[in-house]
């Protein structure tokens, strides 16, 4: 089975965020009020062979907790969609 | 109005991704195969006060295009909720 793949990976709370902060006091100057905890992430797509969903998703949590996160101080989310063949 | 926002910037097809190439070609050698089209893009997570939501949507698409994307390399992908007050 194929299935499209989206990893979100933010910083957990408590965690500095720099790039977000430098976001959220730079747009009032620029003329956008009103926007507040802002967090910056990342997020990874990809396109997964398995065998079926369960494994998918054996293989996608194993995946992000070694690779494509730092669990110490990065949640990830996985958003997992069969892909009609 | 309160909006929990979350803004999905990646690349466009046919720009180079090197931190998405990266990815698919480190993967078999640590144990993942199956994995392939590999794009890694930016999740930029925010709370907006609106008046309503069409100038929610207004002022989102504004910030896109302006300072959270760059238009010629990049696609944005805006998702909004209300939040319950």
């Amino acid at each position: 089975m194929t299935f499209d793949v989206v990893v979100e990976v933010r910083l957990r709370p408590g965690i500095a965020d720099p790039q977000g902060a430098t976001i959220e006091r730079a747009l009032p100057a620029l003329g956008f009020d009103g926007v507040s905890s802002v967090g910056v992430g990342k997020s990874i797509r990809f396109t997964l062979e398995s065998a079926d969903e369960e494994s998918a998703r054996a293989e996608l949590a194993d995946l992000c907790e070694r690779f494509l996160s730092n669990p110490v101080i990065e949640d990830s989310e996985i958003t997992l969609t069969p892909v009609a063949s």
